[in-house]
């Protein structure tokens, strides 16, 4: 797919106190609705339907779209998916045309699944309308919001917190958007020896995220039980849900985790670190996968 | 409503690059989904519907249901909601049994509009699925995500440069949870001198805006066009959306806007300002609201 720009230019007054104001332009992180739609067959018959509007950044609008439907647990495997493509509808005086320039640039996303596949589109249910019955909760929501979801498995990966204070460097010189803007969140992923094996950028967190994961998924590397995550905002539970249904071992946060995304990653054995900053970080559980820290 | 802490505590391990590791209890910002349902009554029968669940931290649930009835469009007017109540089912042996503990702490909350008030739950969809055919564009989304939001009168509203300058450190002052975990948002509600109002703290941006204008509109305050609204993080589209739904006239964010939250802001006339910190900030759009700008 065709790369776009994950910034735009503004006219901005710089106002500083004591000062004369100085206007320039400055760049500004592209925030757009993408509508992800699927589309399925059935008795032979084709049919799609919107699933979700995201508000994200432009650029790998395919893997974002595979991923959320990775991590939802609508797909669970590369080989369901038969194609990828954004649509768009050129709205002129004839009515609708298709148009191929605006179609490379819609905001409209449609993930094809492959005859026969079934999908669970219930799983959906709990981003939109619920009609479950009153009481929901902290813990039971633990177990109602995850289908799909296994206990990591113990002891199977391992790095030296020196892999870990080195993140944050690797992270900054990777990310040249957030840079320029301050507007973007990333997501990357880093082998044991923190080396950078995949990098995302959104203005949502979590659509930075299902980047990162989507594009890994449609090359048939998931689970990625031998990767680090490092995310440069918060640790939410969103988010450790979404590395939990990918498989990561670690999960290391810029920021902090919440009292949710704790509890989560306890219960499924994940290793999740946060405040990760000037040679300094927190581990909050799964400390075990740090080998100096045994 | 019952109080409730905003912040958790959970043994952490702090590792420093060079220093033995440290265990301690750190607070961590309390993560829970809520379950927003809408009561109503039609041809004299009362029923119930889920419209949203979202991930907040708990306080202010009754505020967080009203703000985001409000800025969604739901509901128009303070006098169309009859109660707020949170529900509870205690799960027993004997079958679902009304627990008034839990039904203080639940994680569900109803708001009961009057007798004969028409709801749209069709602007709802936009959250959920969608039906629109493809052809979502940046364009075309703020018109088609809009209703309900009238262009915000010129030159209503101004205040000084100082006034802004001060806002941030009023801001730390006043939000003693964000010092303690560092993991929660928060939106302010400033007066034209720089008093501040109302504020309000949550894991989710957009829950924090949302219990911040809907305290202000339960008390029948809205529209808010003589406060200055400062939130914790970035700019968003949505948090410009329901700052507009809800008439405020100067949105000042700590961090960076997106370009769609300066297309939005720039169209319906608000005045949006970005960086606010040590005593320089960046306007958008709008100056015409500092006084000292013109």
């Amino acid at each position: 797919m065709k790369p776009a720009p994950a910034y735009s230019r503004s006219a901005v007054r710089r106002v500083a106190s004591g000062e004369e104001h100085v206007d320039f332009d400055d760049v500004l992180a592209i925030e757009e609705p993408l509508e992800i739609r699927l589309g399925f067959s059935k008795d032979g018959r084709f049919s799609h339907q919107a699933i979700s509007i995201t508000m994200r950044t432009p650029s790998d609008d395919g893997d974002l779209a595979a991923g959320f439907l990775f991590t939802e647990g609508i797909v669970r495997d590369a080989g369901e998916i038969k194609q990828i493509r954004h649509c768009g509808l050129k709205i002129g005086k004839g009515g609708g045309t298709l148009d191929r320039a605006s179609a490379l640039n819609s905001n409209t996303i449609r993930v094809d699944l492959n005859e026969g596949v079934d999908v669970d589109l219930k799983s959906l249910e709990r981003h939109f309308y619920t009609t479950s019955s009153c009481g929901v909760c902290g813990k039971s929501s633990i177990e109602a919001l995850h289908t799909g979801v296994t206990k990591l498995p113990d002891h199977d990966f391992r790095v030296s917190s020196d892999v870990i204070h080195g993140l944050p460097a690797s992270l900054l010189q990777a990310q040249p958007t957030f840079e320029k803007t301050g507007g973007l969140h990333a997501s990357v992923l880093f082998d044991s020896e923190g080396r950078i094996d995949t990098i995302a950028e959104d203005v949502g967190r979590h659509n930075a995220l299902d980047k990162v994961i989507g594009r890994k998924f449609l090359a048939g590397e998931t689970p990625l039980n031998d990767k680090i995550l490092m995310v440069s905002g918060r640790a939410s539970f969103e988010l450790v849900q979404k590395a939990l249904m990918a498989g990561i071992p670690i999960l290391a946060a810029v920021g902090a985790p919440s009292s949710l995304a704790v509890e989560l990653a306890r219960e499924f054995g994940m290793t999740l670190i946060g405040f990760v900053r000037e040679e300094r970080f927190n581990i909050y559980c799964g400390g075990e996968r740090l080998a100096s820290e045994t």
